[in-house]
């Protein structure tokens, strides 16, 4: 069962999981241990991003390992801060958890947080630590450096800008089906005997368990010179975000079923589960790549950065937001993206 | 039961919950609407804190009105950033709430928040909205300014400095008591017959319902010119933070008893509970006071200031830390204040 909590207490649980962080940014003064970290921010914009995570509406347990779990809450806020065109630099991580949970379960826990702030150059600035009557849930702040003027909005999308989007869509939707249809399979069954058969799966639940935040396309974009117009992550599903952009930016756009970007395995996974292939890269969500605009005189170098795909263009507002299917017909976007306040109705 | 949330949907609750919110500071540049919240601090320190409150735990709604609720979550941020000699800024807000919860509520909640950031002058930034399986959790985060080489931290109290506390102790925690005594007197019984008397005892409940971050005291320090050498707020009881600051600081102390302020409210409540009082004004936390160090030099300009009291002071490590009583016997000190990881054995 592990060790209890309670034996080390509030105070020492938080020391013990805290205990040997290093701030490694210039920018991070004073991290855990006072009323509040300090901070400094010279000639910067500072970025500030925040996301609550709650056990049995964001994540399940039954198959997401504690490990996993840290790294992907603090991979989708470090994502946040990438989509603004920024750089995070800082996270305060709160959790709240019930008393089913082990020290060891949270030591996993936090290595993957810190893994990923290793990974992405993060300090661990602060927090919180408390009980639950019930389940765990995680609180994740994140603050970035932006450069003046390069900040990134949503809301400065113009008629004929390119469409972009990083990696491959629906991969991480479709990873989750995977692990929700071995969940209902297994269930009553004694887990030790029958393992689930993954392989030639492995992306799909990478994508799921395991998302990237897209540094590595930020960065390429400032060695080409470019600053999107407007850009974010994609979260909640590319419909869904378009709309976000285009509604924000007053305008229409066009994007056309072809230029999607999905992967194999997605493809065969949506075959296999009967579902339609675009929907789930439209709709299917959490996937963390950027979805950005650009100049149409940015065309050019854009096609050169690996990993981009031109999917579309914005038009004016009056023309709408349509998707161009392979046989040329429009389809008007309707936001299908998670909503976690519906999604409860369901339960 | 009022207007069920899933009529507006996440997003159309934030909104709804966020509209006509104005940008009051310079270093607020972009706030709810995008991936993250944009902010420029120049020539400043920036101070962050966090803080994640789970009902059942935290808070009792039987009890504790959801606007009272609101505003104590967001000035209990405040007192944080106050308490590194700091001037809170912005804040965001997350909150993760079940079916139960209404439209109402959360404007009620909203409220709350609002009033005490118009009062503070704070910015609310963002947020995050989302379903829970069973209560309610507030998640916030407050930024702030400190002056640079002005931030206070717990660590800097030096041999003979006095020690000092604004305000009274121990007020929150017997209005507390009074409203779980109530809790369990009506339980079962009709509340909308019988209604519990409190009068003579409105300000015990003000302070546990209805907390003020002492942004008063850091103006005052402020204006006499005394940078104190150590400070916190008093959030879980007098005891545990003067062990903070000793340990911190690696001193001692010696606190007086006959100098710890005490309301006349809290005493006659102490003796109608049989409470040892000088205990309750020690270990009760949620008082929400500033304790802080100065060197001995400011001792005149210090005691000047109304609303603050002259405690006791700091001493070398060996001599360890103690309350001296009335009758001056030496009681070693030691941290009582609330611990959310043990309480939780208790339940």
């Amino acid at each position: 069962m592990g060790t209890e909590i309670s034996t080390l207490g509030e105070f020492g649980l938080i020391r013990h999981l805290t205990e040997g962080i290093e701030l490694k940014n210039d920018s991070s003064k004073y991290g855990v241990g006072d009323d509040a970290a300090v901070l400094e921010y010279r000639d910067k914009e500072i970025l500030v991003t925040t996301d609550l995570l709650i056990e049995g509406i964001h994540f399940d347990l039954t198959y997401v390992p504690m490990k996993h779990l840290g790294y992907k809450s603090a991979m989708v806020n470090f994502s946040d801060i990438y989509a603004m065109n920024g750089t995070p630099k800082q996270i305060t991580v709160s959790i709240a958890l019930s008393k089913r949970f082990s020290v060891e379960d949270l030591e996993e826990f936090y290595a993957g947080i810190k893994l990923a702030c290793d990974l992405h150059q993060v300090d661990i600035i602060g927090g919180d630590t408390t009980s639950s009557l019930t389940g765990f849930a995680i609180s994740i702040t994140c603050i970035g450096e932006g450069e003046k003027g390069k900040v990134v909005y949503r809301n400065g999308a113009r008629n004929t800008d390119l469409i972009c989007v990083s990696g491959d869509l629906g991969a991480a939707y479709m990873g989750l089906q995977l692990l929700e249809r071995e969940k209902a399979v297994f269930k009553g069954q004694d887990q030790a005997e029958v393992q689930p058969d993954f392989s030639g799966k492995e992306y799909l639940l990478e994508r799921q368990l395991k998302p990237e935040a897209r540094r590595d396309i930020v960065r390429k974009l400032a060695e080409e010179g470019i600053v999107p117009t407007a850009m974010m992550d994609v979260s909640d599903g590319l419909s869904s975000e378009l709309l976000y952009i285009c509604t924000q930016s007053n305008a229409g756009c066009r994007v056309y079923e072809e230029h999607i970007p999905i992967d194999y395995q997605t493809a065969v996974m949506a075959e296999e589960f009967n579902m339609n292939l675009t929907t789930c890269a439209m709709n299917g969500g959490e996937d963390y790549e950027l979805l950005f605009t650009v100049p149409l005189t940015d065309h050019e170098k854009v096609s050169q950065i690996e990993g981009v795909q031109v999917i579309g263009h914005i038009t004016k507002p009056e023309l709408g937001c349509a998707l161009i299917s392979r046989d040329g017909q429009e389809f008007e976007l309707k936001a299908q993206g998670w909503n976690p306040l519906k999604e409860e109705e369901k339960n």
